[in-house]
């Protein structure tokens, strides 16, 4: 990216998301690539259908931003971020599914399994989430093998049992018992803040960052997780379906506890500014680099979509 | 293993099945590891269960085996063994499913779905899957990066899109439309040959073999992938289902094309007697090192269970 012609936030914010876009419609190509032997007609077409939706890419901006703060960009940070957006489509998708929190649309869409079917879907959630470590194992992934395992090892760690998808086999249990409010926070931060937690990690990773470095990244990370979760929750109390894109009231509705439920509307807000001043405090030592990871950490916390 | 006393092919064949087993049981404790916030339960006991099912362990032993012929051995080398395992596990537990191929016993046991639940299924299918990528680029593998980003890569083509995840989305639609000859070959080698292809590409790999001899792995690797079809479409002619400890005569009732069905019981016999043949000469620059995978094509061909 440019930096003499000074961006706003938001044309930032949105450039990035097509950039992700564009190289996901690439990655996602019908073609065979080495070592694939065919890559099927409908398969493909379902992946494409829950990762080229649009999404705001919000984990792949923190990426690209938290390496852009060591001075890394380029085509390799790009597919990191790409393979990350991965990871986040494929829970979608299964996330969606009837067995799961049955949704019949997303961003005003069909899910993939109504706009295909339910065994096309768990496949094409599956195959996005190898797909992410095949891109950043891939050779045109120009990176050093070390820093490679080093993502490889944090993404799968952030993605699996003990972080998104053991997070959502907890939700499935709260539907069932409820959690106090220890399992909730738990429940969250492996469900939504491991995976954003990861993407200002692996900025720091990619730019090979010093430790202290790195753990302010995460910290940021998991402050922004945080704020991530309770706006959302905020939202599904205070928004309309319309302008969120998706069902709201749905928590309330299921009896599901969140923090906003426990505490209040305007105990959330208080946390969020809270947040967003621990963000700020987190990322002071980098100074001016550091604006646009400030204004991201504002706009989850303020977000109104 | 010690060499000095030499084991026949079975008990060399179960002794690192057990090995396998015994590895995949530590992996999957409920204690959670650096980076991991906490395994839930329920999960980990369905991962488990749909793991740690006394497997015959096949691909790992082919690994396991394949390296050896380089000299590679130990703990590192059953590592990436048990997390070809995971990639194999979750692929059984996702066939399974309803939406599948809707199974409600695997080996005598109950399916993943059946013994927990169809959201727990694809959530623990989910996490073996992420799993195998996190054993291999875990710090306790003892392997140099670039060795473990040529295996994440190959295996992330293998498993994926382009290979046995897309070979079981081409296998589900072969229930709607009949597929011909060559559609048949091509699925069967997505979905069951490549990560059988894998299991000795994988060998070669991390024995830092030449070209040359990576090719003849992967060559032996095809020819292994297409006998153990070849063999489980002959087993489901003319075995009975207490000895394969599967429901047989399943792809006939389901108007399912295999080459079996296409050419006949002796051209199958044939057929696997060639592929021995073909797996011998791969393997005869090797001597008599190769001896245990040469076994182990005779085993896969001919085997009755």
């Amino acid at each position: 990216m440019d930096h003499s012609t000074p961006l706003s936030f938001e044309t930032r914010f949105f450039l990035q998301a097509a950039q992700v876009e564009q190289l996901l419609a690439e990655l996602l190509s019908s073609r065979p690539r080495e070592g694939e032997i065919a890559r099927p007609e409908t398969l493909i077409a379902a992946m494409r259908h829950g990762a080229l939706n649009g999404g705001k890419r919000l984990r792949p901006f923190l990426l690209l931003e938290s390496a852009r703060l060591f001075d890394a960009e380029g085509p390799a940070v790009l597919r990191v971020a790409a393979a990350l957006e991965c990871i986040h489509c494929y829970s979608l998708i299964h996330d969606d599914l009837p067995a799961m929190d049955d949704d019949d649309l997303r961003r005003g869409q069909p899910t993939v399994h109504k706009a295909f079917d339910e065994a096309t879907a768990i496949l094409a959630g599956d195959s996005l989430l190898t797909l992410a470590f095949d891109i950043i194992a891939s050779d045109e992934t120009e990176l050093p093998a070390t820093v490679k395992v080093q993502l490889i090892s944090a993404l799968a760690r952030a993605a699996g049992v003990g972080g998104m998808a053991g997070g959502q086999a907890l939700d499935l249990a709260a539907e069932k018992v409820k959690p106090d409010e220890a399992e909730i926070v738990q429940l969250q931060a492996m469900k939504t803040g491991a995976l954003i937690r990861f993407a200002c990690q692996a900025g720091a990773i990619i730019g090979s960052a010093t430790d202290a470095e790195r753990e302010s990244l995460t910290a940021f990370g998991e402050a922004i997780g945080l704020a991530f979760q309770l706006a959302d929750d905020l939202l599904d109390v205070t928004a309309s379906a319309e302008k969120v894109g998706k069902a709201t009231g749905k928590d309330a509705a299921a009896g599901k506890g969140t923090l906003v439920a426990f505490h209040g509307v305007e105990w959330a807000r208080q946390q969020l500014n809270g947040l967003v001043a621990q963000a700020e405090e987190l990322l002071a030592p980098f100074g001016e680099k550091a604006g646009v990871l400030i204004e991201t950490a504002r706009f989850v916390a303020y977000r109104e979509y």
